[in-house]
Formats: structure tokens, C-alpha cells, sequence
């Protein structure tokens, strides 16, 4: 397999990625209708969700996380690491439903889409619940078939071994920030600190640090090439997750594929907010926390919030926090042991994630 | 370990499977309070959830099928065998998500729970959304911690490889199950066979087949015994589901922890259901379609719906069904294969299983 070893671009290992979750997912497609083919919409839906767009970043640094630590990848890697999309495909689908939210990356969210096929079909009962059971049953077999696919990946068994345990606190981490991320919301939150807790639970650990961790894992590496992703990991992860705060205000729909301003709509207590809001006068304060989490925020209601933000100098702060996170990681890639492509790659990773060209 | 040979009973072995899931959970909560104390309610609920009451089925099969196989059993296997209630503890935490149950074992369900906890705290937005929310999370988290308490039971590597894709199967066969059940709600679906296909899936297969499966590739049995626990276990599962459609209805709250004809409050179809109504006359069948899944449902109206389904004569079917899959299963144990004192106990559970003494 050419994607195996070499330096294949972040094009050819998606489309490696891709051809992975394809072929598995077409395989537990077969397994369910044997069942039932009633079982058909779940396996479909669940195809078009996990192949339908995505950076596949987890998957990548996962790759160049075994490649960094020496290791010869092949097929079976390129299986193990594009495993990682399904447990992001249960995040994806659950946080859809707490958060009410009807659409992912243009289409529509997946208890949305099995609420429309109850109305189709004419089913009794209230289409909506059925949506939202359907929505958490799909999210639960993504997560089993996230181990399934990992399981079944053929790489050996010291290899699996070895990973199990990665796999098993990066899930842990997700799920504990997931709540974290929906109590803030709820204490309706501005700290700056509790906020960045919940970034590097959920995006420095989970996105980068986890991944490049099973790579490393799946190679056989030592504590030290570990403490070298933790220290790329982290801050790159922090940084990340700021540059989605800033474009969940700030962002053009035509490359967020989400409306405008949408974090603003769903409340979000990002750092950008926490940090507008500790540096807002009254008058500033009083229209953020009026119009926050407001689901009925017009276009101009957005403009306005983006101004308030803007002159609270938060956007500036935030910006200098993103520049701050990408140097720490990429000083941290100066570490030796990391092998020469993975590191370059791993330095364009990091360039690309935090000005989110990728 | 007294528990890991001779012939412990059920009450000790339940003790053991308890104080291993305690354990566990305990250095969970450990592990979540040094990321944020705000995370004591979850560990807290899930440890209260999972540790309150539950015949611990799915443990003792898998127990049992391990030493069926010969297998000599210790701490990490009792470990090993207690992670499937971990399985369990997702499983009905997001189905009473998904029926608005409130309560569980005679204790508010999770998302209850949690819509308490945000109402006493006072915290912003609806208590009711923020109950559900946590509700999927803490499922979530279940299902990933039954990973990592069979990843970590100290089984060895070998026995681990091979129980992994017992495990795979099984989370399928529930979600699967669990789809299907939502499904057949929402056909309003009547007939005996399709019901009888999601008790195959959800009760045979799950609670049965699969535990002894586990337990039989933790030991490293061959193929004739597989076969042997699945000749005993489809049928003993669906009986054991038929014996629970029987008590959905006719069963006193202070034996099932349930309201009086739960099940026909909730509109669940299943298998007696459907027998009812293959045989009832138009009034009959017109009174219990009239009257299923009506959530306002008094007692007198499920004294009303036990008559008319008594004189349908579903029951006595039932009852020979049951009767029928006992038979099949204390039949298959007759294999020789399967080491003598497991043989008696899994006779045992079959008995208790079905006639719902355990």
C-alpha cells in the first residue's frame, strides 16, 4: 500500500481513512440485514454520516504518531487509526441531539433524519421521539464499532494490546468533558479558566494528544516520545480548539458548512466569551448575557454581538493565546527521537489546525 | 479466592461480581474527580445505578460458561464477567431516555436524576433537557468503562484477543435489538414473529447466548461447546424474555420494582401482546389497541386489560412457549462436554430464570 510508508500528503491518507471506514462500514451494512432489513436506514444513515466530509484529524495524527515513534504502517494501521472516526461519529451524533442542533456539515443531524423517515413511513407515535431514540441507538453502535473496527484492523495482538488502554482513557476524557462542556453551559459560565478546562479535555486531549498516544502505543514507543506528544499535543490541542471558537463567531457558513455566528445561538461558554466577557464594560456585559444562547438571534443580532466582542479586545487575547499554543508545540517537535517525516508533517498538522486551512 | 472454584452459589458469586464492579467504579470516581469535582454526581449516579440491585444475569452465564469450558476461574475472571453489567448500565440508562421512564429499581432513572440536580442548583436552561443530556453522557460512559473494566480485569492477553469480538457481536446484537424494539413500537407491529425476533436479539442473544459465548472463549473452549451454550441459551432467553412480558402485566410491583402493567403503559410489543391479538375477537382487539401505550392507563383499566387478555387464552400460549424453550435448553446441557458442576447450576438458572425465582 503506497499510503503504508514513504510520505503520503494528508489528501492520499484521507482517502486512505476513507476507503477503510467504507469498506468496514459496508461490511456491518451485510451483518445488519441479516438481522433485518429493517435495519437498512441504520447502517445507511450511519455510512453517510461518517463519509460525508470531516478532517479526519484524529486519524491523522494517530498515523503520524506511530510513524513519529518509527513504526512501519500498513494496511492494518491505516484500519486501526481510521477507527477513531466512529468514536468521533458518536460524539458527533449525541451532542446533536442534547444540543438541538438539525444539521451536520449541510446535512441533517441524524435524529432529524429518522424523524423525517417516521413522517415518510407514516409510523405512530411522535416522529421527534423517534428521531431522538433512533439518534441515541446509532450513536451507542458507532461507539461499539469504533472497537469493532479497531479490533478487527489485523494489526497483532501485542500491538492491540498495547492500545487498549489509550483507547480507553481518551473515552473516558471525551465523555467527562462532554458533561463538563453542558454544565458550563447550564452554571452559564465565565471563567476563562473553567472553559479552557474544557478545551483541553475535549480537543487538546481527545484530538491530538490521545491519538498521537495510540500511534505511539501501536508502535511499541518508550515514556519519552510519549511526554514529546503530550507537549505538542496540548497546547497545539488548546490552540485548536480557540481557532473553532473564534470561526464559531466569526465564521464564514461557506467554510464552517454551520449558519453564522451559530456558537453565539447555541450559548456556547467558549474562552472567546469567557474572555469578552471578563474584559466587557457593564453596558457590553448586559448585551452578551442577553443575547447568548438566544436560538432566535437574527443576522444583525450576530453583527452586533461580533462587534461587542471585537472591542473588548477578546479576539486579540484569543489570538495571541492560539500563536502562543502553536509555538509550544512546534518547539516541543524539536525532540530528536521523533522520526524526520513524521515531524514535518506533524509541524504542518499543527501550522494547518490552528489557521485552519486544512 | 473461595468464589473462583468449587460450587459457589448464586448469592456468592453476586457478592463477588458487586465488590468487583465497587471496586472499580470506586477508582473511576478517583480518576474523574482529579480531572474536576464537578464530576462527583456522575460517578456518584453511575456507581449508586449500577451497584443498586439487578439479578446480575449476564455475569453468572459468563461465569458459568467459562467453567462449563473447564476454565479455572479467579479474581481477574470474576472482573471480567462483571464488566457485562457496565454494558447493561448504558443500556438502561438510554432506554429510559428514550421511554420517559422515570423511575429504575424503584429509584428516579438517571435523567431524572439530573434534572433534580440542575433544578436544586438552580442552574440556567431546562432542567428537563439538562437531565437528558447527562443521561446520554453517563450511558456513554458506562459502555466505554465496560471496556476498560474487561481491558483491566488482569485476564490474560490471550484470553483478552479472544473475548474481544464475543463482546463486538454482543454490543451489536443489543443496539440492533434495541432499534428494532423502537421500531416495532412505532409499526405498532401485531405479530408474534417479529416479536419474537427482538426477544431473540435483546434477551436470548444478549443476556444469554453471548455471556456463555464470553465465557466459553475466555477459557478457550472449541467450537462444539460454542454450539452447545447457544442450543441452551436461544431458547432459555427467549423464555426468559416470554416469562417477562408475563410479568410486565400480570406481576405484583413489589416483586418487578415497577408499577402494576408497566408494559401496557408503555405500548411494548411483545410477544403475549401479539398472541393476544392474533386471537382476539374485534371488541377485544379493539379495546386493547384502544387502551395500549396510553400513559394515563389506571389500575383499573390494566385489571381490565389483564381479563380481556386472559380470555384471549394468550397467556396459557405463552406459558407452553416457555414450558417449550425450558425443555430445549435443559436438553441441550445434556452434552457431556460441559464440566459437570456448571451443568447443574446453568440447569439451575434455567429453572430460576423462567419461573423468575432468582
Amino acid at each position: 500500500m503506497s499510503l503504508a510508508n514513504g510520505a503520503p500528503s494528508f489528501a492520499e491518507l484521507r482517502t486512505g481513512i476513507e476507503l477503510a471506514l467504507s469498506g468496514f462500514l459496508a461490511d456491518q451494512r451485510t451483518q445488519l440485514a441479516e438481522i433485518g432489513t429493517e435495519l437498512d436506514p441504520v447502517s445507511t444513515s450511519l455510512t453517510d454520516y461518517v463519509l460525508n466530509g470531516g478532517k479526519r484529524l484524529r486519524p491523522l495524527f494517530a498515523y503520524w504518531g506511530f510513524r513519529g515513534a518509527g513504526g512501519k504502517a500498513d494496511a492494518a494501521i491505516i484500519r486501526a487509526c481510521a477507527s477513531l472516526e466512529l468514536i468521533q461519529a458518536c460524539a458527533l451524533i449525541h451532542d446533536d441531539v442534547m444540543d438541538g442542533s438539525d444539521t451536520r456539515r449541510g446535512f441533517p443531524a441524524i435524529h432529524k433524519r429518522f424523524a423525517t423517515l417516521h413522517r415518510d413511513q407514516g409510523l405512530s407515535g411522535a416522529s421527534e421521539s423517534f428521531g431522538i431514540s433512533a439518534a441515541i441507538l446509532l450513536g451507542d453502535l458507532a461507539l461499539v464499532w469504533a472497537d469493532k473496527m479497531f479490533h478487527t484492523s489485523t494489526i497483532e495482538s501485542d500491538a492491540l494490546v498495547r492500545a487498549l488502554p489509550v483507547l480507553d482513557e481518551m473515552r473516558t476524557e471525551i465523555m467527562a468533558g462532554q458533561y463538563l462542556d453542558v454544565l458550563e453551559q447550564a452554571l452559564a459560565s465565565q471563567s476563562v479558566e473553567r472553559s479552557l478546562r474544557v478545551a483541553r479535555l475535549k480537543s487538546a486531549k481527545y484530538t491530538v494528544e490521545r491519538p498521537l498516544h495510540l500511534g505511539a502505543a501501536l508502535a511499541g514507543a518508550d515514556a519519552p516520545l510519549f511526554n514529546s506528544y503530550s507537549r505538542y499535543g496540548m497546547p497545539l490541542g488548546e490552540a485548536f480548539q480557540l481557532r473553532d471558537d473564534i470561526l464559531g463567531v466569526f465564521g464564514d457558513p461557506e467554510e464552517t458548512g454551520k449558519p453564522a455566528g451559530d456558537d453565539l445561538r447555541e450559548g456556547k461558554r467558549t474562552v472567546l466569551i469567557a474572555a469578552a466577557l471578563e474584559r466587557a464594560n457593564g453596558t457590553q456585559a448586559a448585551f452578551i448575557e442577553q443575547h447568548l444562547g438566544r436560538s432566535t438571534l437574527g443576522i444583525s443580532d450576530v453583527i452586533n454581538m461580533r462587534e461587542i466582542i471585537m472591542e473588548t479586545g477578546a479576539v486579540g487575547v484569543v489570538e495571541t493565546m492560539i500563536e502562543g499554543g502553536l509555538a509550544s508545540a512546534l518547539n516541543a517537535l524539536e525532540d530528536s527521537s521523533i522520526e524526520p517525516t513524521a515531524r514535518e508533517r506533524l509541524a504542518e498538522l499543527a501550522l494547518a489546525a490552528t489557521r485552519r486551512r486544512l
